[in-house]
């Protein structure tokens, strides 16, 4: 009865470049464009952002990009993340499928989010950067940039939606376990925060609004950046060790996925499984079925526009052409905090157009029944983002059943449940319910997108 | 600058054999004594509350004893645990040591409990028993028993100690999440809860009560049996797999411990990194020093009295003899519930009092201050028990930096701190004070344990 559960690699097996996707991408991004002209804008237009070494990565076309060996060696406090072979989940639900997952709650943030904000945080203290804003929603990302920046000893400053700021003061503890500044957003420390406030004094902010924040003062500060944890071509490319490790290991187990499974709020840790499986294809291997599942709340993929919009809410952020339900959209305040964001990265949405992808929606609570179910057959809670592409895969297992066939799928658990139980306690009070946004808001929210040149 | 961070072991290098301390020990253990009787008592007697095999297991002087393949099939989840190379910490403290340390936390419930929680259920299944109950403090083993239940299907019944069910309610949703129920203790489901709460109906509930009335419930029900997180000899036992597993790691950094630090309460964890260690000593191999790191509010091993008495508050369960504060001390409330009992693992009390490990005691406040150094420095945020551990092995580290020597320390990391970052908010808003008892409550509880016979 023995059989493998775990598919571990040695710290030297970290990956030695990540992986970019636009150098197999079939028809380039479309252009960036600047917030004030909406003209495309080059590097420089940048600069007071991010530091070089990001925004050449953020262009490039190159296929592998090295991992400085600082940054690896910061890899080696949890990485490679294992890779499981889910027995107990595959004997709970009667299917034929063989079911697969990543871990990446290993890491100390417990989350994907660290594969990014380590070389973030390395590149700006490698450029002088003294400290580094950033916006966070459930906490996360944050999270992530403080344990960044208390490694290569640079400030950080967290702008967190204020109604996270107070309803989970847990995640706070930890930001600033690292030393990380915490500031509720809206917030009087920035223009913008101010105007916000002037106007509604108990706003209880939103991702676009603390992204405005961050930005404006990393904008008008020399010596700060910024950092984004999502979104951005360089945050998805910094994501794919956890494709590239996963490829690795299910080589390991002797099987290539069917269908490769990841949840999507703005398409970092989705990215991270699937880029290296799609660019495998698109190079002439194999094709799995690549999955993207995001909450029905706020559902970018499936019923945003593919248009170009803002980053932000203040239009301080360039605006990129991506499925978005307009920067003045307002999700609803369901659980998965890291979902809640208007729009999709520009290159998940791309290789959405392109065909390369498929996208499915799902209601909070059922992904919640997937992550207890879950829980209980693999041990792990996992978070609620994460639920949804536990439910994803769980579907797809349950198809397999119904079709008689033993695929293989593989799916990525970007984090753990730790921080979150809160929502677990309300979903077994049977007060945790579907959230739905207005139809009304969306279509005027839609209605609001910036009108572009049709050039760009 | 390459140098190697995590030392792993594949799934297959997981113990096949748990390692009993009780075949090496120069003097055997002083007898069980019974409640009522106070005589020494057989495996017999014990069997209202654990299936055979463990309270064979429990009198058992074999060396090794075999892990059954459905248990090891459940380790396969987390184990082996991970062992870590605490580069960063070293250069933070700047000292010439070399600091190991082995990482239980990423076991799904977050501790070293599962691994004892697992046999337990086990062999309870076995015997064909339907439900354990058990107590908890904070929430650790409570969790673990809960998360053992669920893969063994057994229904678990908690008792938890009031003050930390109404303190901690995110702990009690992720037993639920197990399918563990929760009660808080004391309660009226047992004779004995209902007589404390007649004497005091708002009484906050301690450990010792929380015992007593989850081994009511196993004595009084067929189909029920008790099952306890540490102190016994079968758990501290189960528990051997940290040590054998970080000595097998320890060889290949290629180095042997001269300090293993670990944190006792009842004394699991502790036994579990050490005793593999003083096993191999008193049969002829090196003798690293062994520190127990107890808190100073409820001190044990460092201010108890080495005598017979109860492990629970209702004199239900039987004496043994450890290093006591006495059955009816209560100590204050400090963050570090885990460690919040008045006994000691009788094994444990026996080294001690045998000469083969020291014990030191510290205050809470320097505990939390080690455990944000560890967090800025490793990323893994520690457990306020493990946090007396961390600070074990800075002080040990600090001394080498006195002597000008680079000595080899190794501690048990045994669990994350996700859960309890209320302490750590309240650490850093300053809110944290050093808890002391009062020492005419010591004096009185001292007074009042009970007499025996001297043969025993």
């Amino acid at each position: 009865m023995s059989q493998q559960t775990k598919f571990l690699l040695s710290e030297d097996r970290i990956p030695r470049s990540w992986y970019n996707i636009q150098a197999d991408l079939p028809k380039p991004l479309p252009a960036v464009l600047h917030p004030g002209t909406l003209q495309p804008i080059g590097p420089a237009d940048l600069e007071p952002l991010f530091p070089m070494e990001l925004i050449m990565q953020e262009v490039s076309t190159e296929r592998e990009i090295d991992i400085p060996d600082p940054v690896r060696e910061v890899y080696k406090l949890w990485r490679p993340a294992p890779l499981f072979r889910a027995h107990r989940l595959e004997q709970a639900l009667q299917t034929p499928a063989k079911i697969f997952y990543k871990y990446e709650g290993v890491s100390p943030a417990g989350s994907h989010k660290p594969n990014t904000a380590i070389p973030q945080a390395f590149y700006n203290k490698q450029a002088g950067v003294k400290r580094l804003t950033t916006e966070t929603g459930a906490g996360q990302w944050g999270t992530s940039l403080s344990f960044a920046g208390s490694l290569f000893d640079i400030d950080v400053t967290v702008f967190q939606v204020r109604v996270s700021y107070d309803q989970k003061p847990y995640r706070r503890a930890v930001m600033e376990t690292y030393g990380g500044r915490c500031v509720a957003s809206p917030s009087n420390e920035t223009a913008y925060g101010r105007k916000v406030l002037a106007e509604r004094p108990d706003h209880p902010g939103s991702l676009g609004i603390a992204i405005s924040e961050a930005v404006e003062i990393a904008a008008t500060n020399p010596d700060t950046k910024y950092a984004l944890g999502s979104v951005l071509n360089h945050v998805l490319m910094h994501q794919s060790i956890i494709g590239i490790e996963s490829m690795e290991q299910m080589a390991m187990a002797d099987v290539y996925p069917d269908v490769v499974v990841g949840c999507t709020g703005g398409g970092s840790n989705f990215a991270g499984i699937a880029f290296p499986f799609i660019g495998a294809g698109l190079r002439g291997g194999p094709k799995p079925r690549i999955v993207a599942v995001e909450p029905a709340a706020c559902p970018s993929l499936t019923r945003g526009k593919y248009a170009y919009d803002f980053g932000d809410t203040g239009k301080m952020a360039p605006l990129t052409k991506m499925h978005t339900l307009g920067s003045s959209f307002t999700p609803p305040g369901f659980h998965a905090g890291g979902l809640r964001y208007h729009g999709m990265a520009p290159l998940v949405s791309h290789l959405k157009e392109l065909g390369l992808m498929e996208a499915v929606a799902y209601q909070q609570t059922e992904c919640f029944a997937a992550g207890v179910l879950f829980a209980r057959a693999e041990g792990i809670v996992p978070a609620p983002e994460a639920n949804h592409a536990v439910k994803g895969a769980i579907e797809e297992a349950l198809r397999c059943k119904r079709e008689g066939k033993s695929e293989v799928i593989l799916f990525n658990l970007c984090g753990h449940g730790h921080f979150d139980m809160a929502a677990y306690t309300n979903y077994f009070s049977g007060n945790l319910v579907d959230e739905k946004y207005s139809e009304e808001e969306l279509a005027m929210a839609l209605a609001g997108l910036p009108s572009v040149p049709e050039a760009a």
